[in-house]
């Protein structure tokens, strides 16, 4: 007797490929305030309403003057300009510069009509006060931020999809936006199951231990961009999984089942996912170790995922297929990918063929190069992930790693 | 004239260090929840209460055995035992284990006192309702999770200054800890400052800009670890931007100024914040582009920062002294460095020795390595960060890369 006949074991990108063909392509969208977006994700493309900067600026603290005024200048024969007051900050110039003549500017400040460069001060010397001396020539355009040269009216700022960082932020307060269309964070409802299993905040019984899962998995779930509603830890008792489940499904758009770690509780879990609605189960086993038991679900449009009770195997499957799910719902761009690091092997890895490996690691700086130090032991530890800095990924068809060989460690 | 002569110019190191030198080096504590403590810095290492799991579990569904009872067993020789019942998840087992008998085991399961080893069902055979053959001698210890094997009581769990991840909550949450002490996020007061810039709801006139850096600095204050407090934009005007500094520096632990653009808000920026308290200005320009006219100072205990006007400055020295800053505050390790990727250059970079120099850069992936990209135009403008993916590093004597080359981007 073995497990693997319980199981279709698909590979994890065919899971993902059956789940995301049957999900909408668009969130949904609420409005968030510019305040509160850092993080969000747009949900739909940002055009620029305007031109930015909407007048012509000073790169330089120098003079604004007419190009043409400046050719030829130079140490031994300079250009002689009438200084005809200064540009004050904020606002417009007092009067349109004349020929011959410019006037003094600061960084930032908004060029006089008809001059079309600014000289730095550096290359200037004062004659008196209302006079001043070139000492190079300047081009059109010299020190010139141009209207719309930072960004133009009509143009694509930010994409449908992308999430917003600070300078995003920045920019769109450039333009006055101070409102965004953001994707509506998802509710992952996280319930853990198992007969030893009981809350964090109660002292375990003999035979009971601590419940890992629901507060690792939330803490992930928060992190991809979801909000999270907890419902406890169901028994081994069918009818008692199947009421949690259902009361998750009635107030979230996902949910996360940690199924327990026997082969008895994993095959109750899927019967009662796939019991729920339709289509039921897309995947039961993926090719992934640790995690082959994963359940991957639909239930009348809302993805549930039974991930295995083991903490360690729990970790790499949220990471694997509920996080993308999360970001999926979200239409954040999925060529994402996760933080990595390339850093070589401390010492050789067996992989099986046609199985994608994880294997926790601790990254460590040697001789300025990053090296990867499998932190090996039984895997189904919390301590493990815990003095982990990350975990190296073993492709589906790499059989194995020699010591010394480059891998990418994705790092948490 | 020129700029340099204003400033006494000292690396980003040599800043941070008159710095730190002056900072306390604890942070203040509170008490979090275990469920807000994600991302948080514990203030004091965490030791183990108490042995995790609490007693020995089985790491496979099989058959609890003593280990003496199947040497020498094989498939044409098997040992025979009976099986005395079953050990239920979540409670010890009814009885002792006896010589000569096995005791059906689940994943997780506690062990029978006596028992000291567990064979995987896959290795058994049943003979009837009450026995069952064992196919492979089982070793004392195997697949059984000794009490203490994951966290054992009084070993150090996660040492002080360390940032809170998904799994660290998940073996807090293992040994019942459900509060920790956490270093008290400092309050950063935002100031803008120039006589140009409005806020960004505002619809500025001729000569105006609105507002980019609150927001952008903002974000990265809250990224960093910080909570943010924002006293608006103060005007080219001595006692105006002293009255707001004040203020800020009155509620808030650490202080943001950005000063504007020009040579004169800058002086007056440095003037205004070296009056305020003791010892004042530490540093008045550091060695980096762009971000040389950076004034770093602690006044009366707190930080105070002026960074220039320009938003790819702002953001450059953000990174470069004041989320470090921040950090220090909370008491985070010190080792801790910026998201990273290696990535080759697509084309050549000049630099300055003696300088650090921060190109913002797109990241491609090609053939399967990662290219870095520099954006070039104009360096003040906010369209360059938002194009770009990260910046790229040039070390103080690099002076300069050539295209090809392997650099760190900073990713953001």
């Amino acid at each position: 007797m073995t497990t693997d006949i319980f199981f279709q074991i698909v590979t994890p990108d065919e899971a993902m490929t059956r789940l995301f063909d049957l999900l909408p392509t668009d969130p949904q969208t609420e409005r968030v305030g510019l305040h509160d977006a850092l993080g969000r994700i747009i949900a739909a493309p940002i055009i620029s309403p305007e031109d930015s900067p909407a007048f012509a600026r000073s790169a330089m603290d120098g003079y604004a003057v007419r190009a043409a005024d400046t050719y030829g200048a130079s140490e031994g024969l300079p250009a002689f300009l009438t200084v005809d007051g200064e540009v004050p900050m904020g606002a417009a110039a007092e009067r349109p510069l004349q020929p011959g003549t410019a006037q003094l500017i600061h960084t930032g400040g908004m060029l006089p009509p008809r001059a079309d460069a600014v000289v730095m001060v550096e290359y200037t010397q004062p004659v008196d006060q209302t006079s001043v001396e070139v000492l190079r020539p300047a081009a059109p355009g010299q020190h010139v931020i141009q209207a719309g040269e930072d960004l133009a009216a009509g143009d694509e700022l930010l994409p449908a999809g992308h999430q917003l960082r600070a300078q995003d932020l920045g920019a769109l307060a450039a333009l006055g936006i101070t409102e965004i269309d953001a994707a509506v964070r998802p509710v992952v409802g996280v319930l853990s199951s198992g007969d030893e299993v009981v809350p964090a905040s109660t002292q375990p019984a003999p035979g009971q231990v601590r419940d890992v899962n629901a507060i690792t998995l939330s803490a992930l779930a928060r992190q991809a961009g979801a909000e999270v509603r907890e419902f406890g830890v169901a028994p081994d008792v069918r009818a008692e999984l199947e009421r949690r489940t259902r009361q998750a499904l009635n107030t979230c758009d996902l949910v996360v089942i940690s199924a327990g770690s026997s082969v008895s509780t994993r095959d109750m879990t899927a019967d009662v996912i796939g019991s729920l609605g339709q289509p039921g189960l897309l995947a039961h086993g993926i090719a992934v170790k640790p995690g082959k038991p994963t359940i991957v679900a639909l239930v009348d449009g809302k993805p549930v995922f039974g991930l295995p009770g083991n903490p360690v195997s729990a970790m790499v499957v949220f990471g694997l297929v509920v996080a993308p799910t999360i970001r999926r719902l979200l239409g954040l761009k999925l060529n994402e990918e996760p933080p990595q690091r390339p850093a070589r092997l401390t010492r050789s890895l067996a992989s099986q063929s046609g199985r994608i490996d994880f294997v926790p690691a601790v990254l460590q700086r040697r001789h300025g190069e990053w090296w990867a130090d499998p932190v090996l032991g039984p895997s189904n530890l919390i301590a493990t992930l815990v003095r982990a800095s990350g975990l190296i990924r073993i492709p589906l068809d790499a059989g194995g790693l020699a010591e010394g060989a480059w891998v990418d460690v994705e790092t948490f």
